[in-house]
């Protein structure tokens, strides 16, 4: 299978993709990779970081212009038309590769996905997962920002699609779907997350109800649905308290010489915590909904980071995620259809 | 001055509340107490708990009816007539009282107190402004809950009750407000932050644009200003990956003796942070907007926390909180007018 990689993207681009890259090529035979960007540029860091070993399985296409992380989102891909992340879309686009991997900006990586590729059959809007990683199990976070002002049939949409995900990545059997609310009645909420409740009652899938976001690190469900807004909030406020908390924790901890002999001796704890919590484990964050597979990569990915967003765009596209989603929906609509029919009056 | 207190509410209700009723009149000897609840119990514990010292700044108000934490809000309310929470409310409206203070159903208290009192002159809906702890400053969040579906101008109201508050209660000299969102240009967000951006802008507020959930607890503002919905579940998700993580940490800490060694030394690192994210230090919520001063307190409140919200609700009087409110949306209107005004062409 073929991966467009966006060599420009991330904080640490060119080099960090290029190194992801020639290690995740090192890690899965079965995959070869377009490296997108500035090709001199790219190349020369290519073979420097000894990726003749692996040259066979590359190519490399040139793009002169790079969106930063700082441009407009839809304004940028509109007018840098040889942008590395609208050149990756298109590769994709016109059938020569299967998926994008972008640490890049991820509203213009968004932007570009949407507009050149299209959503699926059956699908109106594409939803950003992202896995939440929890003292016990990660959950799925659908959508952490694709979208805003979104409507409940894009909410289930997001629920059937993040299961999907939870299922086929993630291995979860029979996966617990809660939709993000202020109280766990149907009735709690807005009018959207009432629509939603609705809906969802009325599939497949294992919907648990409403889920606040008091519960939401206790595991009570695999796939936590919401708007694009909400859920943009929601992870960038986690990481910020997660953040906060140690480093307040650590600050705390070296007060005093009897606090910091405290904090040598239980560092492992830190470490620990700081592994299981660490973005680099998980790669990225899926776009579901696309005619294509499309990893965004967090913005300061390191080289093992960029490996692992590769390795799920390489397992969305051996477990068939997108072609599970079209056959999910559509029995979604056929099962509401039938459930339209057997509550006719018999003539 | 003279508050009721609903006795009944909180989960360690009624002992809890009369035990913080008496901590609070013998620290502060101006305020006078109206507790509220079943009046043979709430008198027996209040003499078992030697609270005949304080006696003469007390009076109890019979209520037969309690408001559980379970009960759907408005419907409890109406039904439940003679509930200690809305015996609280009619004192207000009735001028027998001037402040309620509450650990009960927080569903219930926004409705009693919206559907009887009424809101302030030229304030369309009440908000929740919470108080945030951070490891230099606390915040205010409002609306973390009272109303949902906002519209712009109910986000302007909470800016400039937000301000006062933040400035009155935790004497901030010239708040910086912040409009959460997720992304800081202007045009980011959906159309309700987009729409209270262009209002927030042609204020006299100290207005710093828009913030993100990931700079929260670095502390840019003093006031984050959002829908309920949305400050709800930034609310409850906060406290529960602050709990999440320094559980996690702590299990880690007892994965072998080392750790358990350290953890014992470094013991002041957790018990201090705990100490400063405490919201008994905080007493509780105002619920800003309404005809009277409404303070609610955690639903699990100690002693300590109802003497503190009673702190706040003494504080809130003294400081004319609501005064000030009905005389900055009065400015900000004429403000307004003003510069729509001077904005039209000369004759």
């Amino acid at each position: 299978m073929k991966i467009a990689l966006d060599a420009m993207g991330g904080d640490f681009a060119p080099d960090t993709p290029i190194i992801g890259a020639i290690n995740a090529l090192k890690c899965f035979p079965d995959i070869e990779l377009i490296l997108v960007g500035n090709e001199p540029i790219i190349k020369d860091i290519f073979y420097k970081k000894e990726g003749s070993a692996v040259e066979q399985r590359v190519e490399f296409l040139h793009a002169s212009q790079v969106i930063s992380m700082e441009d407009p989102a839809i304004d940028s891909v509109r007018h840098k038309k040889d942008s590395s992340i609208s050149r990756c879309v298109e590769l994709v686009k016109n059938g020569k590769a299967e998926a994008i991997v972008s640490a890049g900006n991820t509203g213009a990586v968004v932007a570009a996905s949407t507009i050149f590729l299209k959503t699926l059959p059956g699908i109106s809007r594409a939803g950003i997962a992202s896995v939440i990683p929890t003292e016990k199990n990660p959950f799925i976070l659908i959508d952490s920002g694709a979208i805003i002002d979104s409507t409940p049939e894009n909410l289930l949409d997001f629920a059937i699609m993040g299961s999907i995900y939870s299922k086929k990545i993630l291995g979860v059997s029979n996966p617990r779907v809660g939709l993000l609310s202020i109280g766990t009645e149907n009735i709690k909420g807005n009018e959207l997350t009432r629509g939603a409740f609705k809906l969802l009652s009325k599939t497949h899938l294992n919907f648990v109800g409403n889920i606040e976001g008091r519960d939401l690190f206790e595991n009570p469900v695999d796939v936590v649905v919401c708007d694009g807004f909400v859920g943009n909030v929601v992870l960038k406020t986690s990481e910020s308290v997660a953040t906060a908390v140690v480093r307040w924790l650590k600050r705390e901890f070296t007060k005093n010489p009897i606090r910091i002999l405290g904090a040598l001796l239980a560092k492992g704890a830190f470490d620990s915590v700081k592994k299981k919590t660490n973005y680099e484990e998980y790669g990225g964050a899926l776009l579901l909904g696309i005619r294509g597979t499309c990893i965004i990569a967090h913005g300061s990915s390191t080289p093992k980071a960029i490996c692992n967003a590769i390795k799920v765009a390489r397992e969305a596209l051996i477990q068939k995620v997108n072609h599970i989603i079209i056959e999910e929906i559509k029995a979604h609509h056929e099962l509401v259809e039938d459930q339209k029919t057997s509550s006719l009056p018999i003539a």
